[in-house]
């Protein structure tokens, strides 16, 4: 069974790519991945906050943060 | 045909770790991965370098650097 992952983004290029290159691109038979555009569903910016995501683009996976490259700062984004 | 993608790593926790959750769960008909150990293998950590590589643990698809959060410099392991 494949676990969940939750792709942050906010839409930025290195977000894009990002999510082309690596989020896309993970395994379906290990992750399920949904995809959270954080400029668009700010009341999910709490949630991935409290996940430990500092900047986006970032996966989350069993809990835990995973930042790839730089695009924005969560903060940014409220 | 699945495309080549390097992990550079330094054995470090964080390396590890991004190691399990990344690296090993790209979709093998995606990409084929080849992981380097910079600090074993530090003749390589000059190609590192010229695709982009600034820290460890990072990938390396299609030349372009993707940092995954932050274990060790790359200056450190020279």
């Amino acid at each position: 069974m494949s676990e969940k992952a939750i792709f942050y983004h906010a839409g930025c290029p290195v977000c894009v790519d990002a999510e082309r290159k690596l989020a896309d691109s993970l395994d379906p038979s290990k992750y399920e991945v949904e995809h959270v555009h954080l400029g668009v569903a700010k009341s999910r910016i709490a949630e991935a906050e409290k996940a430990g995501v500092k900047s986006v683009p970032a996966l989350v996976i069993a809990g835990q943060p995973y930042h790839i490259n730089f695009g924005a700062d969560l903060a940014a984004l409220k």
